[in-house]
């Protein structure tokens, strides 16, 4: 993609009001733009990474035999009153504007268990339908009181809630251990390291919940965790201390803020039970179907990924979630022939498969140029110079290395795709 | 995908509140769920439909130099304030619901002219910014007295808009004939022959607004139009009648229903002038950016595409927005060597790279797995039973079509795939 085109322009001042390095770097590198206190729109830069992690996402739900749907965010009172939940204050109501509409019984979904209990009871009857696992990656609304940090806790943000039924807690337990692994996973190819945290339990699940913390000072849960054998328990609900022996393995025990950026509900028939929502067993009999939920911040990773990964001059993209694969720089193009040679690998490259993003601005110094490589994050940088030309050859640099190597152009796009190939078998 | 995860049934009876064709063949068929008036869910076959258009929006947007991005459902007051829109009605108000907080200051967006203006003013202040345009795949709500026609008129709802920014009128309507290009491109691939439509222009358009509109006795609109040279208008703008002679080639005028499914809008300077967004030329002189905007309703395609393409069994999806491309269909599969069969032709066929459905369901009928088969409209039936197997074949069969054909099985996978790609090089 042609820079140009971006509608961005990185911003050389941080907005003051947005103290966390994921707004700052985001709001600066042209990822986001605030509209409201936590509330913001994803700007091309920043809804290609959003859509990595989605496409990651749902390759592993995918993979766990979780299948795709989108459920409205207008949710009304009905599915909520059966839980009691219609007076969560979390939830933004919707106003009559209009005397001729009742438009007072709907909220905008903060969560959708009450929705897909009821789709369910449409779908599922028999032992024969079970089980069954949906999810969707959808936009929720929170009321928040305090929307701060940046993406970490907005008022409208990009969700992904997986939604399981079983026969038994049996299968739902044996399924719940699949999503876990899927998580790891996903968290894992997002570039960052989880802690499957103990979590409090609730009135509507049937054991404690599991939280995946990443460990970061902006976090607002603090965690207990055992750098050894990687034991976890969140601070609300645990009776460990900082120094006090792990539980499992009797290392000595840390204590950290942490960034939860996935949980995991073992519902049980809470649910179930409250939609009446029954099947049929082999035998004949009825019972209540057995759920659990799981759900994973879309763009709260986007965030937590920034606080994990940038330096002084930027972010630094983990390949897998960056927004290009490589950022084609070209200097002096007012010079003809260099700008035809920078034009023609640009396209070499895409022809490879390569996701590149070219700086073709002409009214911009090399400095500046530089500064917003480092800035935007791209994993591999490349430029093609007066200098490197004169060896036929672009300079290619990690964002996360301070090493640069002179290739030869011709070589270059093979050179780049069997390097992205090797990063993506592993 | 086994048809046995899909968390649809099919139901044999319409819903008696749901008239229009596209509700009763989509909720029947398991495509969608009515949470609410106008408020539906997406299951997962309808969902897969939606990405389907919409990866084709995407694809013809991105062709015209478009880039994706996305902004917030909630759209605050000052916003609306800016253009006089904060007092529209069909605009669903965030209520206060906890008096710590001012939230009575939100609204659902219903297109986004003021968000995107008030955002393009921090990233475009020279002629060297322009022309960009930019669009979303977004929910939109809404608050509509009468949600009617199923998906053709909902409160919650998928659109595409895209938003461009030019120097001067000249440029926005070289644009605008590339998106009417693009508009006919997108539609045509849907399956959908539309009509350019003349249509009023409003206080915020520069000249006359074009509507793209799909002829269906359900439509809300009504066009005079031309069957011969293709022109025409809205009947709100029209001073023409049916039988009347066609402005342009003189033949001799037709009258319909029809259903808008995408419009266009030459905005001219009324946002810029609102969000005071101005561009320095190359001369130095400071004039305001001259916009567009251009809307295709994704969910409505859908429901439009479906009142087009049915027949008294059910849907008859166009290829290219069809859930999948096959629908595989094991019968006798209480019979080991046939199951065995049918499972490894559904693993060839999308190791061929064909989307297939497989009815794994082993108690259903073979008339029952039919007309479900029918209901649903996948393009290829594809049947493996005792029969065809006799001679190491299966039978096929167009949806859209009456005849069969016996085709041997190792051919099968070949033979689709050639198929398919044939018609997308078209």
């Amino acid at each position: 993609m042609l820079q140009s085109q971006l509608l961005i322009k990185t911003l050389k001042s941080a907005p003051a009001d947005e103290p966390s390095a994921n707004a700052q770097l985001l709001v600066r590198g042209g990822f986001i733009y605030k509209n409201s206190a936590g509330i913001y729109t994803y700007l091309p830069l920043g809804w290609r990474v959003l859509q990595k992690i989605s496409d990651i996402v749902r390759e592993e739900m995918n993979a766990i035999g979780g299948v795709e749907l989108f459920m409205p965010a207008l949710v009304e009172k009905k599915y909520l009153e059966a839980t009691d939940r219609w007076k969560v204050e979390i939830g933004y109501k919707i106003a009559t504007n209009n005397q001729k509409l009742k438009t007072d019984n709907f909220v905008l979904g903060w969560t959708h268990e009450e929705v897909i209990t009821a789709i369910a009871k449409k779908y599922i009857s028999s032992y024969k339908d079970l089980p069954v696992a949906v999810y969707q990656i959808q936009t929720k609304f929170r009321n928040e009181p305090r929307a701060k940090s940046g993406l970490l806790r907005g008022r409208e943000f990009l969700m992904k809630d997986l939604y399981s039924f079983h026969a038994d807690e049996k299968d739902l337990f044996s399924y719940y251990e699949k999503v876990k692994k899927a998580y790891f996973k996903i968290f894992s190819r997002c570039g960052l390291k989880t802690y499957l945290t103990l979590a409090g339990g609730g009135y509507f699940t049937i054991s404690n919940t599991h939280e995946f913390q990443v460990l970061a000072p902006v976090g607002e849960d603090t965690i207990i965790y055992c750098k050894k054998c990687k034991y976890a328990e969140n601070i609300e609900i645990s009776k460990l201390n900082e120094g006090d022996d792990c539980p499992k393995c009797a290392s000595s025990l840390a204590k950290s803020n942490a960034i939860e950026v996935g949980n995991i509900f073992p519902l049980g028939t809470k649910y179930s039970e409250a939609f009446d929502l029954e099947y049929q067993t082999k035998s004949g009999e009825k019972k209540l179907v057995v759920m659990g939920s799981y759900g994973i911040g879309i763009s709260r990773l986007m965030a937590a990924i920034v606080e994990v990964y940038h330096d002084e001059y930027g972010i630094i993209w983990p390949k897998e979630v960056a927004p290009f694969r490589a950022h084609l720089i070209g200097l002096e193009t007012q010079n003809q022939k260099l700008r035809t040679t920078a034009e023609k690998l640009y396209k070499d490259l895409q022809k490879s498969g390569i996701e590149v993003l070219y700086d073709d601005r002409g009214d911009k110094t090399p400095g500046e140029k530089f500064a917003d490589a480092d800035l935007i994050g791209i994993p591999y940088r490349i430029v093609v110079s007066d200098k490197t030309l004169k060896y036929h050859s672009a300079e290619l640099k990690l964002r996360s290395a301070k090493m640069t190597k002179l290739i030869r152009i011709r070589h270059l796009p093979q050179f780049l795709k069997s390097k992205i190939k090797n990063q993506k078998s592993k």
